[in-house]
């Protein structure tokens, strides 16, 4: 019984997030949650206690996913600094994309949760935030950086995480996969300036970027 | 008479989007807004019908400025593909940032919106996606480009510079024009392969790129 009360709140909390993106918190009630999952309103009380208990928990749950993400990529000592920031736009992207609903719910509710609630959401964005400016600032001290601010690239990349709860969809013809791949590739070229042009290593690297490009001549000609 | 009139409008605007981006649509009152304003409900009465005829002109006035934005940018035919699209985002970002209240106030509020202000809405949205799409495409002809989705692509630069209505203020260290110009930088590198080595432009490339190179190495040893 325990495991089948876990299923349908899993499944309850879904399907309110739907309705509060959709409707909006304020034009859904809970009589529209349960004839949505086929429940009597009574038994709705069963799984929770009222539309704020909900979206506590709906809250509270994106918060807990996040904590666990980010420690583990920041326990993640195998991988250079600009992996890692590549790894933290794919986890970003793939989080959101996995409940959308959820995403654009906590961002359309925010004037209407509860002072609780709301400092529970401010510290996940806080944390986000601060977590993808330190990615970005190891990035830059390894010297490959172009002349960007950390901030500023933090908040593009939360953006286009972000602004996935409005667009992705799992029936959609683009895979969660892809579009993260995609995100951390444009994002971490966008960053990196690949040919050291304006980070340049000094007259080394400029002689090496020549050698390349001589080396690439050669290969066409003779091609 | 009228000059006065419309200023009050202006800013009576200004306000309400930002009440309503704060409290939420449905939790704010036209005698909150009357309030915010110093002036008396009936006196509000002067300058809009309802809470409804506010929205409705929020929301058409950020129609008429992307639609004229959008076709002076189409009209230009002295930029090149790239630079095109830097200015696309560069022009979407500081569109957000000098109205941000509205701006998160359109997405806030979607799911209150009236059936023909939805309609306006969802138009606009459409048509930011395409011309988006579709400028990243004239990259992508230009033989440029990274293998990448131009509608992934066209996505998140419509998500970095729309999630500039969240974070952005008029009295933060980052001026909107510094922001609008790194975004650019980030999203152009990021889709276009610079050193050619994804998408070679032949020999003729080669040989700009040895050329730019030893022009580099030159300015370094002078230095």
């Amino acid at each position: 019984m325990a495991v089948r009360r876990e299923l349908m709140t899993e499944a309850l909390l879904e399907r309110a997030a739907e309705l509060f993106a959709e409707r909006g918190f304020d034009q859904t009630s809970l009589q529209d949650i349960a004839s949505a999952m086929g429940l009597s309103r009574p038994a709705l009380y069963h799984y929770i206690d009222s539309k704020d208990d909900l979206l506590k928990r709906l809250v509270a749950d994106l918060t807990a996913a996040a904590v666990a993400d980010d420690e583990q990529l920041r326990a993640r000592t195998d991988l250079p600094p600009v992996e890692k920031l590549r790894e933290f736009v794919r986890v970003m992207a793939l989080r959101v994309a996995q409940r959308p609903h959820r995403f654009r719910l906590l961002v359309i509710a925010e004037a209407t949760l509860s002072p609780e609630v709301m400092q529970a959401h401010a510290r996940l964005k806080r944390m986000k935030l601060s977590l993808a400016i330190e990615l970005v600032r190891d990035v830059a001290a390894t010297g490959v950086m172009r002349a960007l601010d950390p901030r500023i690239a933090a908040l593009a990349i939360l953006g286009m995480t972000n602004w996935l709860a409005w667009w992705y969809s799992p029936d959609g013809e683009l895979s969660s996969e892809t579009i993260a791949d995609q995100f951390a590739t444009m994002l971490i070229e966008g960053l990196v300036a690949n040919d050291g042009s304006e980070n340049g290593a000094g007259v080394a690297g400029a002689l090496q970027r020549l050698r390349r490009d001589v080396e690439r001549l050669e290969h066409l000609i003779g091609s």
